[in-house]
């Protein structure tokens, strides 16, 4: 292994390169952020030479560092330093935004060293805050977390949210390095080049924090080293920088943001040209296997059917914790309602898996996100109606190619007099529109137990939405629920349309099959729990016999199991008349029965809905 | 005018009938945080009878003060303060969270003296500061905004994005009041009692801070009139209480969050039973009005059709400007973009009323939430994907019955190289499912600008999507594009079926139509620039006239203008076919024209995909 450390010649000559390749990239794409490259580039060259231990042929391998670039943007920088560790080639460095290149605008998983897609601010240091959680409490291997952050982005909420954390939790592991070159992209930042103002917060949160001048190589290094040496907390170097350091016609100055250089060719001769110096990354020592295997059979709750009535939500904790007994690589995170969404039946059996993540959704999800990275397999649980707050850490949870379990309890007006600040109404809608993802809506306890064991092993986000009251057991326990399917309740040749239902509408549904059935009229009742991907030729045949599909849903009427269904009709096939049943006025306080009634989604409304189509002669 | 301020013994008086009152509310109910509310009883009687100067008879006075209780669950606390200051009777106080009541589970702007919703946690005080910033910068008018806040709240990133805005903006006219009952609802909270643990993270922020006992009527009046009198700075009150404070039964013990006392007789018993203190609230002083009427006539920037091209951001931006010189209402709030969204238009023509928020788009979505509660029209903008980040708070803004404008740029895959972060592609699905909202999606210059115009004058949650690229001028100036509507731009006799594109995809609709035209296919092609509400008429003439609606939309397939389009068919009617077109995998780096062939979403690939149908027989 060869000695770590270059000389301070070397790292200057080091991060000039850096600057030349990210104005080479930039200006090869026509596009590109150089500048913002060019403000961190001794704070990468010093990281990379002599500090960062990591693997570039074993990316899976399990002692590597994890890092982080969060200014995503800075992705050319990023790249460049790829090409100095050997990983990239200079032909693939000029690839840069090209399609299908690698090299995306901002990073990807596309490449095997980058962990999570950055890009969106503010959340390279949430989800290194679940990789340093995982590296200290479930794997206690010494890997380090090193997090480049640009300073606009500390106004971000989500960052005070994971430097709360990461100082509570004691996370050494973690650093967290601020390129603070005072310019955001239409101006001065908040604080400009006072390091200070950063390191007061950072310290009143218990964070140790080190001031540097981020282009002063020998400053960086001893930064780091006294980063890597502190025990105890987390490590904050806040490197005062310039952003296009290097080259005087952009340098400090503002309009240069995101755009490659005018003149690429004399900015390279003013940083001293092309170079190729090649870094010989410090490799991990041997670490032991992330986690233990799935260790025994899993033994699912099981529910009498039409026995007592069961709340979908504890059937989900039942069966998580079930689940964590059989799987060593099953992690729960919860916001501080545990008690509410039921992953405290999990935390009870597996305290030593079960992280409570208070009342900050973004971080929550983000820390899912960087225990995936590990290879743990984590579900992730709030109110469906504060997943919300995590959108755009579960739509970049896409973007990185995260598998990852969320659920939402405490689904639509039937939770009652709560009122609609609790309800989740459009959590269909927003989980079926992040890309690749598995949308689960179960109706009973057997099939939410089911659903929730089978969700560990599909790739994606795979959202289950749970209810808040005990609802009827409507199948047996042994009955089976595939991903992608649905279950035909009611069918009879002389049915003249389908309520299609999912979650707490089926046993609505169901009754009001019952109570149109006393006036001579059948009904198809569909369960369709998985919302997406959804069964569709189910849908089709229904549509086929019964020409009329009728979605009964507690949600908004946009993007949920009415979109789903139309959807599935979306191929240029015939399609068969349809009608959304849903929640289409704003909710009060209310009994959940009252509640039902009011949004018109119960079985008498249902009822009703049938009845004055068959009267109208929508249907056959 | 009485002399406000009440005596200590009165004000012990008082905090424990707020106590009992909120034990009665929420026995009646039989649900509801009795102790969540009694922990906070003497910081809200010394409030009201000391400090708050509202007229109750007049919500709508301009001088007003503003207490917004951000933990929105000890709502019965709210009530019971409603009911001392002779607001509410008795009688309705006792209908809380019953259907049809005012008095719902979490406070809702039904009752006059609530200016927002609150129940999801962390958002008063960013909502606070928008009202703040509103007194100090628009109305100079020298209310106080009051936020009552729980301390397990303190966790969330948006108070840290709200905290560090207030203090860089030297808000005194602003106190945060933080309820540290040291419990959450599953336990006790990260710093329990350590009051100096808030204090040392907002003093680093630069709020001055007061920590006190907050059952102690005299601290706390000292604490108010502190605060009242600091200069510079917001002030936070930190209060050591105690959660079911007053009732041996409940007091500082875990598992009683969210629930009625058992026994309410005894707890009543063992406060003094029931009382009738009446609080003379302190009125305000006279105020002038918030600010400027209407002022001048409006002149829309006008575009050439067939002339340059023009990207509807920019119209947007110029649109906005122009709104700001005829409007004296109108206020921009931007997220650090402003030069990309291109509200920097309106900055630099109307900088007394453009709000930087820097990166932090919780805050930017609150603080518009915020001046709209002073009558103001705001404009919120920043890039549609990032408007994810405050999913939750739009969310809200719509339980809170507000009136805003929000404005996402750099809409889907036509942004090019940046890459999938920086796309929105869920948007149209996210505020669609808002509730109430009015969704904008125009597609030329002009368009546009007679949108942005119009939005001011909606109701509710009303979004407008704008794209990166400069797009052909499609209409004339003087054109018309009503709420609701569509055009229908090309259409004969012999069309085989309908194109719906909105924004980026109607010119390569158009130019799709050319080329099939050219193989003899006639296809109608309609501007779908009202994605909601949806113009169903002509999509339903549409439908009959040509049997099959082809969406080509730049968004994920869920929630978007397939879905907006298959709604307007969902009561029942006869259906036509249906195709969506649009962004069904994950893009990577590109340029703009190789996105929108690689999504399958430009002329050539919608060409191709109306020759297959044909082909196929799928139409006509």
């Amino acid at each position: 292994m060869p000695k770590q450390g270059l000389p301070t010649a070397e790292l200057i000559d080091l991060a000039q390169q850096l600057r030349v390749d990210s104005i080479r990239a930039t200006d090869t794409a026509g596009s590109g952020h150089a500048t913002s490259s060019m403000s961190a580039a001794e704070l990468a060259a010093v990281l990379l030479a002599n500090h960062l231990r990591y693997d570039f042929d074993r990316p899976d391998h399990p002692g590597n560092d994890h890092l982080i670039l969060s200014k995503g943007h800075a992705s050319p920088l990023l790249y460049s330093l790829y090409r100095a560790a050997g990983a990239v080639t200079d032909e693939e460095l000029l690839t840069f935004r090209t399609r299908g290149s690698r090299l995306e605008g901002h990073p990807t998983p596309r490449l095997p060293w980058v962990d999570v897609a950055t890009g969106s601010l503010g959340q390279g240091l949430p989800v290194g805050v679940g990789i340093a959680m995982s590296g200290k409490r479930l794997e206690r291997i010494p890997y380090r977390v090193w997090v480049i952050s640009g300073d606009s982005e500390m106004a971000e909420g989500s960052v005070w949210e994971a430097i709360e954390h990461a100082a509570a939790e004691g996370l050494d592991n973690l650093t967290l390095v601020v390129d603070v070159n005072r310019l955001g992209q239409r101006g001065p930042t908040r604080h400009g080049h006072d390091l200070d103002a950063y390191a007061r917060r950072l310290q009143a949160f218990g964070w140790h924090t080190v001031e540097i001048d981020g282009h002063d190589v020998d400053a960086v290094d001893r930064a780091y080293r006294e980063a890597a040496s502190t025990t105890g907390r987390p490590t904050a170097v806040l490197a005062k920088t310039v952003k296009g350091k290097g080259v005087d016609a952009v340098a400090d100055q503002e309009g240069k943001h995101g755009k490659p250089l005018e003149d690429a060719t004399e900015a390279i001769a003013e940083l001293g040209g092309v170079r190729a110096v090649h870094v010989d990354v410090h490799k991990p020592s041997a670490a032991r296997t992330l986690h233990a295997v799935p260790s025994g059979h899993l033994t699912l709750p099981r529910f009498e059917k039409g026995g007592e009535q069961v709340a979908t939500r504890d059937a989900f904790g039942r069966a998580l914790a079930a689940l964590g007994a059989a799987r060593g690589d099953v992690v729960a995170l919860d916001g501080e309602v545990g008690d509410s969404t039921r992953t405290e039946y999990f935390g009870k059996e597996h305290p030593d898996r079960y992280f409570e993540y208070y009342i900050a959704e973004q971080l929550l999800v983000a820390a899912g996100v960087g225990m995936q990275v590990r290879g743990h397999v984590p579900y992730v649980s709030t109110f469906a109606a504060f997943l919300t707050r995590a959108h755009d850490f579960l739509r970049m949870a896409a973007v990185s190619r995260a598998d990852l379990n969320v659920i939402g309890s405490h689904a639509g007006v039937a939770i009652g007099e709560d009122g609609p600040s609790q309800m989740g109404l459009e959590d269909l809608a927003m989980m079926r529109a992040v890309h690749g993802s598995t949308v689960l809506c179960p109706s009973d306890a057997n099939q939410t137990a089911k659903l929730v064991a089978a969700m560990a092993d599909l790739r994606g986000i795979r959202y289950l939405r749970t209810g808040r009251g005990a609802t009827d057991v409507l199948y047996g326990p042994d009955e089976e629920f595939p991903i992608g399917g649905s279950k035909v309740l009611r069918r009879s040749d002389a049915d003249r349309l389908t309520l299609v239902a999912a979650g707490t509408t089926v046993p609505e549904a169901l009754a009001a099959a019952d109570l149109v059935a006393a006036d001579g009229i059948d009904v198809r009742v569909v369960d369709l729990y998985s919302v997406k991907p959804v069964d569709a030729p189910t849908l089709w045949t229904a549509a086929e016999e019964t020409g009329c599909l009728v979605t009964v849903e507690d949600h908004h009427p946009e993007g949920g199991i009415g979109d789903a269904v139309a959807e599935a009709f979306a191929d240029g096939r015939p399609t068969p008349r349809m009608v959304r049943l849903s929640v289409s006025s704003m909710p009060g306080s209310a009994s959940p029965e009252e509640q039902l009634y009011g949004a018109g989604i119960d079985a008498r409304s249902v009822a009703a809905a049938v009845r004055l189509m068959v009267e109208k002669g929508v249907v056959r």
